[in-house]
């Protein structure tokens, strides 16, 4: 059976800062090179830390995305796995919903919006 | 009539930087010695992308804060005022819980978790 949920995966990167009824917060650090295997996210908005480079891959369709330092951006959804194509380490906070709002991975969504 | 939206009460510090059906997420800035008038939160998310020092104040009660970069928290509802009361800006991003998440502003909650 797959485990889905990136602190279950992919341990190395990603971590649970705190959760409560209606989010749960997690930190992703990787270094140039490193790739998570596949995983789910819920509906969440993801807040750079640091300037970085990945590329996201759903199985069947690539994302390149390059963000600066600061930045919040929504991320729906979506089943991934990524890749620092950068030079520099990625780190970000993730804010995940939960229940309803964490809505449903769907096969288009890739990357943040 | 009292605005309670910070964006409204308080434009100088804060801007909305998008939203959708779930999460309003802002960006807040000041500089040292800096104050706001009283304003309501929603259920929030604080990420800190400075270090900073405030005084946070319901009216009866004040809270003293003081967070480093690149920290997340929980922001019960609450209607507080707050002051810049360290040597350093403020600079931080807010994700606000929208509908049922949103909360209740409760007399008692002052500050983050």
């Amino acid at each position: 059976m797959i485990n889905d949920d990136p602190t279950v995966s992919n341990p190395d990167f990603y971590h649970t800062l705190w959760e409560n009824d209606l989010v749960r917060v997690l930190e992703y650090n990787d270094t140039p090179g490193q790739n998570t295997t596949p995983h789910n996210h819920p509906n969440s908005v993801m807040v750079t830390l640091s300037e970085f480079s990945r590329r996201l891959s759903s199985g069947e369709r690539e994302f390149n995305v390059h963000l600066e330092s600061g930045k919040a951006v929504w991320l729906p959804a979506q089943r991934h796995s990524g890749e620092n194509t950068g030079d520099t380490p990625t780190h970000t906070i993730l804010i995940e919903l939960k229940c309803a709002a964490a809505g449903q991975a769907s096969p288009t969504a890739l990357g943040p919006e």
